[in-house]
């Protein structure tokens, strides 16, 4: 009763920009737990999206600029990345050089390490993977597809992807895309145990449903989608509601 | 297989310091789910730990300095509250006068709003909760009666508060003390799924424990304490090992 379930889906294959994403994962979800039920979340890996949608890049073909080498030369990274870092970003955060560490705001609004470009899971030594260039429009893509696929209209897509934070060491993932749910739950003027009025809090349940997510896909390297159940989330609203904080209501820039 | 549960306990009460927790967490969870096994991790939320470890406060017991009222003035915010915010904090890291936000470093290490102090769920309209004195030793302490009255060696216990973000908007748990795991799984030098080495990722388990464990106990206000089943985790070193960031390794103060 209440109780929330993180199930892996299994049997997915290494994606490339030839598969359809949204059906084997839907496939998926029949052999693993019998297919998506009105109310599950689906929480889907950067990394799959980024190649599905074509946004795997390779080092031979990038010719970094004067700024990008100098900058790599301080950081002790490849111009190449470097160059695609900077393409990749709107603005450099913090530096810092003795570490090796460059944190921008990406292109999308995410401040973050190297724009979230990475190599990981990516065949190759000179390929990386960019974000996906609108995960909400990626997120959105997903669920439509599901929907027609299921026959079910109330599911939650999540792109994730993995962060640092400031203050706090370790990475854990958060949400880069949503669809079919509001990222948040709001618990303003609810009533708590002992009838209170909540004033705060408006949890952020799209970047806690990542942050689960990320206990079953981290654990084998096979699992790239898990399917969550028995969570709450709001339908979306009319307008389109995003995690990143408004520049101008943020402490830390 | 793989998969992941979030149980709920139920049938917790209002804890006060009279409450003995760890054996009501045990009983709780014989009847919700036939007991605590091997490898389950213990979430329980940072609230009724105060409330337990005797750290609420009435704030008709405060008087604020000179400091404290000035401060609260320009907030907005009640002085014998900010009172109480300064003695929990050793730095103010950032203050927001239009919007009455008052963030700083806690006595704890904990960079959040209001030093961690909160009025929510405790009866009484001048009542508040301070954070446990220490997190960890907390932790410790219901892992040390949770081995004894289950006779189960492996378990994990944490401690989660919902916190507030730089750049994201709405808040997520994160653990604040940790007992009987690693809160890292560390990803260093294992291969990927195309046999690459994986450079990064040391990932924050306990706070994606945390996030998730929230799914539940934000559903209802009865619900205080989760057991999470099928996680992975690696047993706590010699070394105690911090969530928190060293100071001079952080970017962002």
């Amino acid at each position: 009763m209440g109780n929330i379930e993180i199930i892996g889906l299994h049997g997915l294959p290494e994606f490339d920009i030839s598969h359809d994403l949204p059906k084997l994962i839907y496939e998926s979800s029949l052999s693993s737990t019998g297919g998506i039920k009105s109310g599950d979340v689906i929480v889907v890996t950067q990394k799959i999206v980024s190649k599905v949608e074509g946004m795997v890049r390779d080092l031979l073909d990038v010719i970094p600029t004067s700024e990008a080498s100098e900058l790599a030369d301080k950081l002790g990274k490849d111009p190449r990345l470097v160059q695609m870092i900077l393409e990749q970003s709107s603005e450099i955060v913090r530096t810092d050089f003795d570490r090796g560490v460059l944190i921008t705001e990406s292109i999308h609004g995410f401040i973050c390490a190297n724009a979230g470009i990475d190599s990981s899971n990516i065949e190759g030594d000179t390929k990386i993977a960019l974000l996906p260039r609108d995960s909400n429009a990626s997120a959105k893509k997903i669920l439509k597809d599901l929907k027609n696929l299921s026959g079910i209209d109330s599911i939650g897509v999540i792109i994730s992807d993995t962060f640092g934070r400031p203050w706090r060491d370790g990475h854990v993932n958060f949400a880069i895309g949503c669809a079919g749910m509001s990222p948040y739950i709001d618990y303003k003027d609810t009533i708590d145990a002992v009838g209170k009025v909540l004033k705060v809090t408006t949890i952020a349940v799209a970047d806690e449903l990542a942050a689960a997510s990320e206990l079953v896909t981290g654990k084998s390297l096979n699992i790239p989608v898990v399917l969550i159940r028995g969570c709450e989330f709001k339908p979306e609203g009319l307008v389109e509601e995003s995690l990143l904080r408004p520049k101008e209501n943020d402490l830390f820039r």
